[in-house]
């Protein structure tokens, strides 16, 4: 195809509907978009950092990073699919709500009947102004208000069913709880059901979303898919320097759009119902996902002094944003904080109830980043720990997602420091008996793997590997000492699966960082962090956290176990919540509004935190007894 | 080119890109769209009604009632170009306003300067809260709000111009007079000019507009021209007819959206800005184009009970109409009374300053339709007769519409019958010192002629021609007595100009509808047509009526001529008198609720008053005093 020149091989590759991957959006740092270039003389290389030598002989170059000057043949190599292992794409789950659901109550949105008086030559008055009659005299609404598309039908709706109808009502929104009410959609008279609403978490990996009868408050369907925009970057600094590349944002906007439009396709399937009956959609997200929802620049949230273009956006409607449910039905991005305190933490802090209890409660969500909330009913006080994506397996030599193949838990022998594991299984293969070989560690493999080696001496408190042990397990690797927890016989791949040293060090820099968030937060306040009687954990990684271990490697403060709840997806269930229930909603609003929130890169005593946890578990142990218990007995055997 | 058994050769050329003229709306009535069809086994023609046995034998078919069933060889005429003579294409015309403009009392849009505090570390304040901050802080506008795609490009105006930017914000509408306030853009900071905005009445004829600067209430520049809309329909119900053919709503909408784009784009060439400086849109117009301005299917309006959709729509954003000012702009449309009393009218009564006055008035409004309107400050009420199209010259042989080479004014001698009359020049001739023949006669010359050849009695009170005067221009036509006007080798087609019986006769209909309404109007609240303190006369074509003889053949009341006052378009003016004041788009809102309309075709009294009105000037004599001296006069002679 013709290019012009100076053109980025990955643009050309763009334009011409190749889809390469670009898991750092772009930077040249993942090498994951390399293409092997067959004639060499028409391009040039702007960055190689990721490419050996060898690698430059036989003609690969980073797509980023490869501008075009000339003729050029540029072979693509088949790009990895990435494979699911979503738990929540499930039919009819019981989702339990706080409160009795009566939607008169609650819903912003109704079914409306609505009995005109024909027109006739004693009373023309006009269409809009008939229906509105009706609504002040027999429902107590006025002031009703209607977008364009909607009276463009309403002179046919009328006629056609005879001039009684069902008004589909929008009462208030948000930012208007006092009204005007809207008129979204008329259907045919008698019409009581149903009516559906969609709540939807995105996530930077993985959307979720709920379709949710509002007329009961029941969730019909769940339906999970991950984010589509990953592709052009795997953690929120990597699409925000896509989305100021030419187009970039529109790109991420539409990727982020499909991906919630293929999961609504799959949820009215399922269903049997018609996209055109979901008429409101309420939605959570960290702040850069909201942003790139909406197609707003989100370049502000990366640079100082890290600021959002608006943290309570309005209301808008699904068909500006290329939604496909009702065209008329309004979207609710719920509130954020702050650039990395986003709606995915203010929904998860009402999702989670944390608020209702009198309790001194940590809230925590980890994923890319830690953020954090501490608090009770009567104050909050937020952080966000740029943790990096080690928990995410990103950033760990054989690190990798929670997807099949992935060693999710691990143990050593204290004397033969051999190692056993569990793998997530591929079910096919589960199903013929066979075992799922390995080909990666996930999140709460690493924890476990580092809490394991830890206790077992494989590894001091600084995370240095023991090579003293004799152990063929510890051994020297391309870029120093590596722990190989799986021989490549045993593996997908056939190569070793190891621990670095290196991966070591990124584990305690991520974990050291939440934990140091932890003692900011509970500095800042004057308390003590085991004063502490509840911690909240949201976020799809936390559900498969060993919480032993976690403390063992001081990610987590170490408490009495029981006082740790695993809530899953709590940014989608106060989606759900906010979407049934207006008041709920406001909570929301008033979560946003009233929690502080510390922003930790300018904060001193978070450098001191963060220090001294770069040991395992801590500099000090005394704030880990458990710990200093579990070590000791090593220490006298 | 392809087309499905069954098409309509309209719809077939429009397909191909083919404008054919379609006055009638495409029911075969006007056999405007008349094309050759060479070989005639293809096609079926469903009605021939305006076409003659001659023109059958050599191939003519009606394209709007010609049915595709088979290949065919169709040979379209040359499409007659609409000619110009539009008076209002003037720059820099002084229009007087009713107040001393002061935009920051009137003018609902304004320029905001705006200086934010840079966000820095101790202050993350989103970008939106931190600009209503300062709205609020500094302006005193708190609640603001904005649409998406404004806020689209707001982080990047406020960095770019380091946080010291000139808002443009709309106050409030029309249907919120409290708000919410709304940024509508951000421009770069110390703007203080300009600020435009334009004023547009949709005539069913003629589309005029006046761009106007917000900031000192001047109208800048005015443009004008036939609504795009002409070649599908004449007249209203020709288009409402054409609008529920199968895509014919759409394609009105984009004509009349076309023709007021042309017109902006004329007038920002002329006043030299930029179509996106102007911030607002007020439109006039009657019931039927503001529908088909906005899309909204017209059909009811036609049939009984003839009803709107909307008598008082709700602000749209130009983008969404396609209009090419700023997208964000508001178009405001306003308010009608009825389906044949529309915001043309309401405008027109407050642009006239009807209401100002104490005095007893008639305000007047003739075009294809004569609305009317009688009251004073306290009380108004209102009709419309349906006069058809006579006096535009439509229904008459010789008739045409008020452009280069209409006969606009008759004078016959009295002795000889012998007819004098006054072309409309062509500037071309006109310059060479050239005579322009005439091609027909327009509204204001029928009405000349009219009278003329009733006082001299070539006419009698019915209309009859007076045979038996022995002048050769009384002489038998084709269908009937006719008078010539003008013989062919005065004329530029070289055939004679007549007025016929028939038109005769559909002349006095038409004037007796419109002074039938009168009399209603009087009647229903109890007064005498002679107690009328004022008749203002809006519309173009009011411009060119001469008083005398329109009271000589009964069209207008017969009140000394110093009560008549011409103002010309008055929906424009009130359109820019709403544009410009809040305070006088109230009063438009404020009329239009107030009006009483009096639906005609329901009452008994005015068939009655019709048929009083088929003489000339009236059956009762004695309400045309001063027409009777002149009939006595002429009698004595």
């Amino acid at each position: 195809m013709q290019a012009p020149t100076g053109a980025l091989l990955s643009e050309v590759a763009r334009q011409a509907g190749i889809d390469l991957n670009m898991p750092c959006g772009g930077q040249g740092r993942c090498g994951r978009c390399a293409v092997i270039v067959q004639d060499g003389a028409g391009v040039r290389r702007r960055s190689t950092l990721r490419l050996t030598p060898d690698d430059l002989a036989a003609g690969y170059a980073l797509a980023c990073q490869t501008v075009v000057e000339g003729d050029a043949v540029v072979v693509i190599p088949p790009q990895e699919k990435i494979e699911r292992r979503l738990v929540t794409d499930k039919t009819a789950a019981k989702v339990i709500l706080p409160f009795t659901y009566d939607p008169l109550w609650y819903q912003s949105v109704r079914l409306v009947p609505l009995v005109l008086d024909p027109p006739s030559m004693a009373d023309q008055t006009d269409d809009w102004s008939r229906l509105r009659r009706v609504m002040s005299a027999t429902h107590d609404v006025s002031d009703l208000t209607a977008d364009l598309p909607t009276l463009r039908r309403l002179g046919t709706t009328l006629r056609e069913h005879d001039w009684t109808v069902t008004g589909v009502v929008e009462m208030d929104t948000w930012d208007r709880p006092d009204g005007p009410p809207r008129l979204v959609d008329l259907l045919p008279p008698g019409r009581t059901e149903p009516l559906w609403g969609i709540a939807v978490d995105i996530g930077t990996t993985t959307v979720s979303l709920y379709l949710v009868d509002l007329l009961t408050g029941e969730v019909s369907t769940k339906a999970a898919e991950y984010n589509g925009q990953i592709k052009r970057g795997e953690d929120v600094i990597s699409r925000i320097i896509y989305a100021s590349k030419n187009g970039g944002l529109a790109e991420l906007q539409s990727l982020v759009v499909d991906t919630i439009n293929e999961l609504i396709r799959r949820a009215v399937r399922r269903a049997k119902i018609d996209p055109s009956e979901i008429y409101k959609m309420t939605v959570a997200g960290n702040s850069t996902m909201i942003h790139l929802f909406l197609g707003l620049p989100p370049n502000s949230i990366r640079l100082e002094p890290f600021v959002t273009t608006i943290n309570h956006p309005l209301p808008v409607r699904a068909g500006e944003l290329g939604i496909n449910i009702h065209p008329q039905a309004n979207v609710d991005c719920l509130p954020g904080v702050a650039s990395y305190v986003g709606a995915d933490i203010s929904a998860g802090v009402v999702g989670s109830q944390m608020c209702e209890s009198n309790a001194l409660t940590l809230f925590l969500d980890v994923g890319t980043n830690g953020e954090m909330v501490l608090g009770d009913c009567d104050w909050l006080i937020s952080c966000a720990c740029s943790a990096g994506p080690a928990f995410e397996g990103a950033g760990v030599r054989d690190g990798m997602r929670a997807t099949v193949g992935a060693i999710e838990e691990v143990w050593v022998n204290s004397e033969t420091y051999e190692p056993t594991y569990r793998v997530i299984p591929n079910p096919r293969l589960e199903a013929r008996g066979q075992p799922t070989p390995p080909r990666g560690i996930c999140g709460s493999g690493l924890i476990s793997l580092l809490s394991e080696i830890f206790i077992t001496g494989v590894i001091d408190k600084a995370g240095n590997l023991n090579f003293d042990l004799g152990s063929p397990r510890v051994r020297q690797g391309e870029r120093g000492l590596e722990y190989v927890v799986a021989w490549g016989d045993e593996t997908e791949h056939g190569r070793d699966i190891v621990i670095t040293e290196v991966d070591i060090d990124n584990l305690i820099r991520a974990k050291g960082a939440i934990y140091a968030g932890f003692t900011v937060l509970a500095q800042s306040v004057g308390i003590d962090l085991a004063m502490v009687e509840r911690v909240l954990i949201g976020g799809s990684f936390g559900q498969y956290i060993n919480v032993e271990k976690a403390i063992q490697i001081g990610l987590l403060p170490d408490l009495p176990w029981e006082k740790f709840h695993f809530l899953g997806n709590t940014a989608l269930q106060g989606a759900l919540l906010a979407l049934l229930n207006r008041e709920y909603r406001h909570r929301v609003t008033e979560t946003a509004q009233k929690m502080t929130y510390l922003e930790l890169s300018a904060d001193n005593t978070f450098y001191e935190a963060f220090t001294s946890a770069l040991f395992l578990p801590h500099t000090d142990l005394a704030q880990f007894p458990s710990v200093a218990e579990v070590l000791g007995v090593r220490n006298e055997t």
